[in-house]
């Protein structure tokens, strides 16, 4: 695995490349390379490596890597996998930078271990590689591609703003093609494959420092280092970046299939979309999302707000935008009156300034109209975007539209789509015309409006003040507890990290009962502490409001004989003597740690809730106050803790702050492996909350 | 409005068409029909009317319809707004039964007047209008275009299995021409623009008739009368044919765009989805969604089962697709071991044989191999359709594998379809080839997976058994009540249905009550009856648990007292003495009137889950008793009423008769407004339901 700080600048744009196992047969695997080398001009030396030429192509061809000339920047290697140890090992102790590793037949085929030597190998030399089993990759500001992909075939050189990374060489390259036929222009496709040493994260890292990439695009089929992935969005966010992610494997068939297609560890869907939303990614989940966002990131001018303005000539179309616009969030606000003036200069009666405005067709048929119509909706004060809806406008005309629009898109200064509804045949040379010219160009008012919606959300995720987490330095404690905590062991770890428990003692006699309840004050609660009981209600060995000396004898009395049916008596650690809290409104927080991202905190009411019906929040920890807050605020029972149905207003501060104090505590005890708070009482504003129940367990716990 | 049965046959399928306006400027609106007449080969009788000519393109031109030779069966009309009303008045005369009417500046133009005037002229002599405002239709089986429609100068005649029926020209025409591209095939186009006459249901009930088609696609801005909607559902639903339907304007800022779009009702987003759901449409939103599923309806098969097996010659491909697969509610099973082993024969050990499928690109180059893998997975007794995903396999290998492809298609037993990931320069060729030979043929998972949904969920549709509802013979006996009901007066009209209600005495005086209680035995509940009181807890009228005379002297007193300061005295109509029932799980049931498609029933667990969670599950009435049991296993909190969290088994069995009974009442009396019982009662298993509170509105109540 590759430091996140790997320097690829000699990979992404060497001075020489060798390619080993070079063919004359320029359609083969091992030939490919050279022809799309100089098909696309690269401006380096190459250096073919064969044993069995003299020359391939005019260019003079060496034996092996050990004979060139100088040593490469790059060593392609598109050999038989048997081979590819001797080819590594001399590029290795020649002090070869890169090999990027075509070949199959490593870990994808069961050889872990042909694939572990040749990293131990590569290591000695200070060799970095991509690959094995990759298709390579292309640095388009260059013009160098390092692959054999069939979709570099292409005379179309399209270079641009997205950086698309993907572990899948076959599907990277395929949807980078048909993204590129449709306008997105790209300044680097990296495929990675087995990813045996640099992986997805080493060039998403890397291609955040490019200022000039607007979007960041990884097909991941599996990470092997969660913290990495975190880092790396997070660097992203702190630069404005938007990353899109396609996180393949997530459905229980998909997951099957990577542990089948690749080495890699595959998360739970569940935790993957926590992390996308915590941390700002944008989930993609296909081709058309990849192209869909290129187009619309392409350009560098973003919204300030949600709100769309809509011309159209055919009403139709408009009010599908409208539709799909308000299905993805977005707002389509009425015109101020004033810009519906200045449309309705241009437009029949039978059209509308309103918001979609319907230009009709005749109006598309004058530049200066048309123009005039997208101006007025582009610079009303309650439009943050425009979209422009085309049907069937063919021939001329439709030439003139998509120069109209064209021009109109260069000088908008707010983000602008197309979405042209018209077939190849009539449309096709106006759809190219702006593929060609860089406008945002749809076919699908949804997946405009998706787009556009995704736009807006991107920005919007870098205005939010960042809320630091009060962290506290201090030891992890829960090294020194048993593998399975008791209550009273769990709430002593909470209340350490300064979250609220109820006031009790453990005791181990009557008498130390007796005298526990004395200083808590009657009423009480008694529980028969011993981690060989899980469900203590169940068990009856839970006594509640207990007023006076005598219910507690006959209750102690009562419960340890229970307990001792229960359970050996050298398993019972003690009675819990707990004060009888008044009732607050039962809130439940649990951690689990993923295996991947580590401690996951879930949230939700208490009971029926978050059992029955699944209305629960999640966060990976740590989570500030703040985050805690917008966590409380998405359970749909959120109108519960501030005063629905005439109910009072619940200490919701005191909630975020025991969750972001839980948080923390998840952060520091990594020895943690889940803890449930359950349930959390929610009191009155300004009363607090109380931890009245809980469990810890660690890792290593025998389920 | 037409009737439901019209009879389209001569304007669908005309022997002779007269086109008044004809331009010998083939290039204009009323230019074009005769050229396209032409270009397809109509083989009837063309007759063009124009005083200007006597002749256009070999064709005798005739100055008006009067002077016609015979009457045609249909006139195309594309003059100017102002002379429609002469060209109708000769057609009507001369009993032409079918004029389409491409002239717009009628009702869209808020000329709505000058519309219901045509109508009026062509009733007269029984002629029917399509239009005005329309672009018309076309009839693919015989080649018949009565359209002027840019989208029809290709030479494609894309003849299939699809009926599509459009409100909108623009769009109508940009969709099918952007789905015919795609390879779908069509038996008719129709644009119904203004309706004045003839309306989408028109067409749609007349489609339905014909056994050749597999998928009647609408795209509805509005419908005027719900229930011709909802026959043509229902006949479509007897004879198996799944009907899309795209109904605009049901966001916000869609409905004000078509209220000035059409001169059509909009209806509200939530009955429609109900609507569509209830009457099993297919409900889409896009062209993209026309252009899918006419791609996956054109074939005759339908899967018997929801179990997907993927075959995909890029491990990346597959398993987008298997997660795609899982998002839209199929399932990707892992293959038998008999099917395993027959895939093993074909693929290298880097290949996978559970499902996905991972055939490598190596396979798909053997077409026996990549033939007898299909075979494999196709016949495996559990798998019930297939989706074979293709990378980026281009030249000779692609044409291989599109002709392998095509072969499998016309062969295979089960639905199958097909993903390519390519672009149009590398695949254009393949592609092409499989769309012309009917091959559904997808360039994206997500798509292919949501197509191959819907022809899973629409042929599953047709399997359920149709419970009848059992209706009453009975007459409307709401009408001789007030136009809002008191509670007692609601319970009387739900105990006529046989609705389970409170035992429960109006009484006038306290002796009255003194003895109603006595009857129906202590505690007893009191609450005073006004309609002026709409919350009688709230107004502090309701007193419960009265265990004795004394209490409920005193209550009497008490609470009358309270009322007496809310209303006059005379809008007191007495109290309500009511036997105490056990507590059981608060249900609500509800009634709401819609303009379009009469009573919705919504029901819902009582309290929170209705008002903060909005767990509500919606039907338009009647509902049969199966229907209202699927209601009820629809809310998110069901599992609260077969006893989640150690509770009793609640009876769910009379609750759904209980459901069934009010959606009766619903439809009987039809001068219902809204009804709510709240709550219901539901008690244990075997104990029935009853209906504590309720409120009954009539239609025509002011707000």
């Amino acid at each position: 695995m590759g430091n996140s700080g790997a320097d690829i600048r000699k990979l992404i744009e060497p001075s020489s490349v060798a390619i080993v196992g070079a063919s004359a047969n320029k359609e083969s695997i091992s030939g490919r390379p050279l022809k799309l080398l100089k098909r696309y001009g690269f401006k380096g030396r190459i250096y073919p490596v064969n044993p069995k030429y003299k020359e391939i192509d005019g260019l003079a061809c060496y034996p092996d890597v050990a004979s060139l000339p100088e040593t490469p920047d790059v060593v392609l290697v598109g050999v038989r996998a048997e081979l590819v140890p001797a080819v590594l090992k001399q590029s290795a102790q020649r002090g070869v930078p890169f090999a990027v590793i075509f070949s199959s037949g490593f870990a994808e085929s069961d050889n872990q271990q042909a694939q572990d030597e040749l990293v131990k190998m590569a290591k000695a030399g200070g060799t970095r590689i991509l690959g094995p089993n990759c298709q390579g990759l292309v640095n388009f500001v260059s013009s160098i591609p390092l692959s054999f992909s069939a979709s570099l075939d292409s005379d179309a050189r399209p270079k641009g703003h997205v950086a698309y990374v993907s572990q899948s060489g076959a599907f990277g390259f395929a949807s980078f093609a048909m993204a590129a036929e449709n306008g997105v222009g790209f300044r680097y496709v990296v495929t990675t494959g087995n990813q045996a040493d640099l992986d997805v994260i080493d060039f998403g890292m890397a291609f955040t420092d490019d200022p000039e990439v607007r979007l960041l695009v990884l097909y991941l089929e599996g990470i092997r280092d969660g913290n990495r992935f975190i880092d790396l969005l997070s660097k992203a966010k702190r630069r404005d970046l938007p990353v899109a992610v396609l996180k393949v494997g997530k459905s229980p068939t998909g997951q099957e299939a990577v542990k089948s297609h690749t080495a890699a560890l595959a998360g739970d869907e569940v935790v993957w979309k926590t992390i996308f939303k915590q941390y700002g990614a944008i989930e993609i989940e296909d081709a058309q999302d990849i192209v869909d966002l290129g187009k619309i990131f392409g350009s560098p001018k973003r919204p300030k707000g949600k709100r769309l303005g809509i011309l159209t000539t055919s009403g139709g179309g408009g009010i599908i935008m409208a539709d799909r616009a308000y299905d993805v969030g977005l707002k389509v606000p009425r015109l101020p009156d004033d810009a519906r003036k200045k449309v309705e200069e241009h437009i029949p009666p039978f059209g509308s300034s309103r918001n979609p405005v319907d230009l009709t067709a005749q109006v598309i048929n004058q530049p200066e109209g048309f123009s005039a119509c997208v101006d007025a909706v582009m610079n009303s004060p309650n439009i943050d975007m425009v979209s422009v809806v085309v049907s069937m406008i063919t021939g001329e005309s439709g030439q003139k539209v998509a120069h109209d629009i064209k021009s109109i898109f260069d000088k908008s200064p707010k983000p602008m789509a197309c979405c042209w509804l018209i077939n190849r045949e009539q449309g096709g040379k106006f759809l190219d015309y702006l593929r060609k010219e860089g406008v945002p160009l749809f076919q699908s008012p949804r997946r405009c409006a998706w787009a556009l919606s995704k736009l807006y959300e991107s920005s919007q995720r870098f205005d939010g003040q960042e809320e630091e987490v009060k962290f506290m330095k201090r030891e992890s404690i829960l090294k020194d507890y048993p593998l399975k905590l008791t209550e009273y062991e769990a709430k002593r770890i909470l209340g350490a990290y300064g979250v609220p428990v109820t006031r009790e003692r453990l005791c181990e006699t009557l008498n130390d009962a007796l005298e526990a309840a004395e200083e808590i004050g009657y009423p009480v609660a008694l529980k028969v502490m011993s981690t060989e009981i899980l469900h203590k209600t169940e068990a009856g060995v839970v006594a509640l409001n207990l007023r006076s000396q005598e219910e507690l004898r006959n209750a102690y009395g009562r419960l340890m004989e229970r307990a001792a049916k229960e359970v050996p008596k050298d398993k019972i650690q003690g009675v819990l003597i707990q004060e009888m809290v008044p009732n607050g409104l039962e809130f439940m927080i649990g951690v689990k740690r993923d295996e991947l991202f580590g401690p996951i905190v879930a949230v939700g009411l208490g009971g029926i809730y978050v059992e029955v019906l699944k209305d629960v929040s999640l966060r990976r920890a740590p989570i500030s106050k703040g985050e805690a807050n917008r966590m409380i605020q998405e359970l749909k029972g959120y109108p519960l803790l501030v005063g629905a149905r005439g109910k009072s207003k619940k200490d919701v501060d005191a909630l975020a702050e025991a969750i972001e104090k839980i948080s923390v505590l998840a952060c520091i005890e990594d020895d943690l492996e889940e803890l449930d708070v359950n349930p959390m009482f929610v009191f009155d504003e300004g009363e607090g909350v109380k931890a009245v129940d809980s469990m810890i367990i660690r890792r290593g716990t025998p389920c």
